[in-house]
């Protein structure tokens, strides 16, 4: 099948979501953990969490304009400054996904969707008990991106925690044994199998050809 | 393991690279194409592709500081405006991973790794004739991110193609039939296998509860 601008634009609204939400391949899939001020916690699912860079450890995620869509999780943000980012496995992905649904504001998602809050490293935002993989973040900088009206969010790393099956003697993080997913397109969940290493060339080696 | 900010920090280069590229999950397995205007053609790995939206559809994906390595990519970019993203799947793997070596500037990656440049849709840029889902795009914009001197390259997208086989019913995609693969830190490929689909709350449905 192929499509030109053209045709992008007279596909119906559904068929070019699930299009272009689909076309750059698995997405990572994680749930943002806030809490408001006043401390309602709220839990979200995010598929475009970002790695930015190593040093300083950085992290972004896109938040989308939707006026029509309450931003609790961008409005607990802005008023504490802090978030976690949690890794979604096999064993919960109907619980996160349920996170997408709409709540009043007083239901915190947690309870909602039968999933755990926990609070360590008397850090200021909610993590889930249930990830095998994740990390507390402080905002560092929000930036506007014109072109669409959504918004970069960036954070820096202030904590993380990572089961230790999950690290290989190596210093790899495997996704597969701690059964990680990914999200393709806006509502289908992968499982993940590890079938390849290769040596990182910019560190490890140089091509001679 | 609990690693704090200062841990963190405390960490080797290598050790700290590998954790925080592995850090977000899972990330889409890509190969950008481009040419520069004296006709030299390239082809890099990324793992850093993004959704923007919907309406227009816009792809983003973030480009390194690294004053050290040469950046064709970005160059060709600027000079021709436009590039390609295609998937990468398991049958050439290794082949994709080896396009992050030095290679000299008069040495095309597509010959150099043994993948076959397609010039299609008379558009100006190669695509990957190996890649069962691949998009042109146009530069849209580029935004800088203060923070760690990265830059969000966003496009937009002028033509997509995808093999009928990934096409589900729905509308889906599905990344599984064309054997798509996805990126775990660095250097770490894995297979991915379809294990759910939820309605799509935002637009099919409301929970009720």
């Amino acid at each position: 099948m192929h499509l030109s601008k053209k045709d992008i634009l007279n596909t119906s609204r559904i068929t070019r979501l699930k299009l272009i939400n689909s076309i750059t391949g698995i997405k990572p899939a994680n749930l943002i953990g806030s809490i408001s001020k006043d401390g309602h916690s709220n839990l979200a699912i995010f598929s475009s969490i970002i790695h930015l860079g190593s040093s300083p450890a950085l992290i972004g995620f896109i938040m989308r304009p939707d006026k029509t869509v309450r931003r609790d999780t961008l409005n607990n943000i802005l008023e504490t400054k802090y978030y976690t980012i949690n890794h979604i496995h096999q064993d919960f992905i109907e619980q996160a996904h349920k996170t997408s649904g709409k709540y009043s504001k007083d239901v915190s998602e947690f309870k909602a969707c039968n999933l755990t809050e926990d609070y360590s490293f008397e850090f200021p935002a909610p993590f889930l008990k249930e990830s095998k993989i994740k990390m507390g973040l402080k905002l560092k900088n929000i930036i506007d991106i014109p072109d669409n009206e959504t918004k970069l969010i960036i954070g820096s790393i202030e904590h993380i925690y990572i089961d230790d099956i999950a690290l290989e003697d190596n210093g790899d993080i495997n996704l597969q044994i701690i059964n990680d997913v990914g999200i393709g397109g806006l509502n289908n969940y992968y499982k993940l199998e590890k079938i390849a290493h290769y040596p990182y060339f910019r560190v490890e080696s140089k091509i001679t050809k």
